[in-house]
């Protein structure tokens, strides 16, 4: 298989190289053959071309199996009246291969309890999945910008909002059955809309889930009071992005969390839910799990590797559970390096 | 004084009936004249007179001092596809009267952290007053629908960012000083907009405040993870409805926060940050106490009596001191009656 890693900025390099790793242990192991390509994107592409996805980044992307990447942006190019901007390369690339469906599953492991701010007891038994809505909504509608005003559009059609729906009740049907959809259906016409084919595909095409609706203030308190009721939350891409990153709490890190963005193609992009920390980066401290989980879902959605797939989550789980944590979820703030936590992974 | 109370649905006549209970005696005691005049909002005013907010109601409030509203909207009239909703109601009378600065202010009572999701030791000392932008952005935009999309614009002048991070910056000045301002900087136009004025107010006009950017995802978390760091949070109407309903679970319950809505003139508007919870309407069993704090700030911000709010909030906190707590906030899920609550403070 072909896989191309997009390193990016800041923390980046570091956890694609230790996700890499375990990738090729796992090729070793059960005798694939892993094909990698690194290329640029975000600040270092621009820092290079001038170009946040440079044409032979979305090319190679384009002709990969999958797309492992690691996270872009940080000080240096983050002057918001600069022309280019690290985000567009992430953001182009999620429009360009049509990835609309951001997957971000939370399941707190027991031993990184300890480093979520919520109570343990309201955590036992979490576990949810995040469906977010990736390439539609106010990221990419129309922008506009006077000496005076400014404005962005939140925009989607019907069939933005079936795909994504649908794709998040057949992973419910895998699961507990139970959809959750997150809108703002008091306020926003397009949250109006959005209900509206909710209901209608579930109720036309899988009789057999279960939907609520719960409006998106509501759903930033459930989340942290009952997360164990939630089983499929499917969501807009802002409110998605919000959300996820509130969830990610639960599991105790941002480090933890892994994602997969799917379209109707082969090829998928497989990331951490966090950004690129540029005040960690080139430390060799940064947490590694959450990219080492993410190619856990990319041997599983892109390459229908099953068995391998839980195979790194298993070793995951087992180096927590043998107390191997970085900086960010260490008890007392002091923690392994990237390297020996990579280091029990494999 | 002159006060409109706007009782609206679900629990909204439970919680104002308990309010004005309690500003009766403040007059009583301080020897004040308060003159109460009900109107209708929401469903109720729908169901009445075919409007969520009829032409008397607004005539009222705005001969008034201040207003206190209950909440608004129920399953009766959550139809989506419906042409009136009790939420429009609402969102008219903010936008009618000028409420541009909806101030939540949060702040852990220790006898109710038992009822919170967060960890007690990340509580202590946590003192943060969100000010939420209320009558602009995505809420107020124009909305399109068709039979295959639907749209909503997000709107931003520089006028309307102005005078809400200057009132933001006015309060951090009787507080701590802080200031942390929240957007999507990396995606949306308007949050960069956000971003530049607001940089630029506080370095002209009010360089003794610290003043720091979040964007709205990492913020989401860090409310979470170190809520004691932050003293005022000034942020869009969006983030500002989600982010303060996060919030909330800090205080344990919803049913503890109070808010108030000012603008340019005198007349405040003043609520519990609560919505209607037509599950428990009727039933005398609801939380009073963000009501009842809600009229502490109306003394405060459109009275400028002090000291009266100053009781009310003691007399709230020798409530909960006392224990006397009703079921969203007891421990064993058996809480008092809204009478019993209110009796309390009295
Ligand atoms: C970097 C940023 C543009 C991006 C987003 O908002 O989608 C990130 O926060 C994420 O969640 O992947
Ligand atoms: C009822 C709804 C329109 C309202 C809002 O979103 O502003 C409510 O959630 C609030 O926060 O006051």
């Amino acid at each position: 298989a072909d896989i191309v890693v997009l390193p990016g900025d800041g923390i980046g390099p570091e956890v694609t190289a230790a996700a890499v790793e375990v990738l090729r242990a796992v090729a070793q192991r059960y005798g694939h053959v892993f094909r990698f390509e690194h290329h640029l994107i975000g600040g270092a592409a621009i820092d290079a071309t001038g170009s946040p996805l440079p044409p032979e980044t979305l090319a190679a992307a384009r002709r990969a199996d999958a797309v492992l990447l690691g996270a872009v942006g940080g000080p240096k190019w983050s002057d918001p009246k600069a022309a280019v901007r690290p985000e567009q390369g992430l953001l182009a690339i999620r429009k360009a291969l049509g990835l609309y469906a951001n997957l971000r599953p939370v399941k707190p492991h027991p031993a990184a309890l300890g480093a979520s701010p919520i109570k343990p007891h309201l955590l036992n038994g979490v576990d949810l999945m995040v469906v977010r809505e990736l390439t539609g909504g106010i990221y990419f509608g129309t922008k506009q910008r006077s000496s005076e005003s400014a404005s962005d559009l939140c925009e989607y059609t019907v069939a933005e909002i079936e795909r994504v729906v649908r794709r998040a009740c057949t992973l419910a049907r895998e699961r507990r059955g139970h959809v959750t959809s997150v809108d703002k259906a008091n306020v926003l016409e397009t949250s109006r809309l959005w209900r509206e084919v909710t209901t209608r595909i579930v109720r036309d095409e899988f009789p057999d889930i279960t939907l609520e609706h719960q409006l998106v203030d509501s759903m930033a308190m459930h989340l942290l009071a009952k997360p164990r009721e939630y089983d499929v939350i499917v969501t807009e891409n802002m409110f998605g992005d919000i959300l996820t990153d509130e969830a990610s709490m639960l599991a105790g890190s941002l480090g933890l969390l892994p994602s997969a963005s799917l379209g109707e193609g082969r090829v998928g992009l497989y990331e951490p839910i966090h950004g690129s920390a540029p005040d960690i980066a080139g430390r060799g401290i940064a947490n590694p799990y959450a990219t080492i989980l993410s190619t856990a879902l990319l041997l599983r959605h892109s390459l229908g590797l099953e068995s391998e797939a839980r195979c790194i989550e298993k070793a995951v789980g087992a180096a927590l559970d043998a107390g191997v944590f970085t900086a960010d979820i260490a008890p007392a703030g002091r923690g392994v390096s990237t390297q020996a936590a990579t280091g029990a992974v494999l």
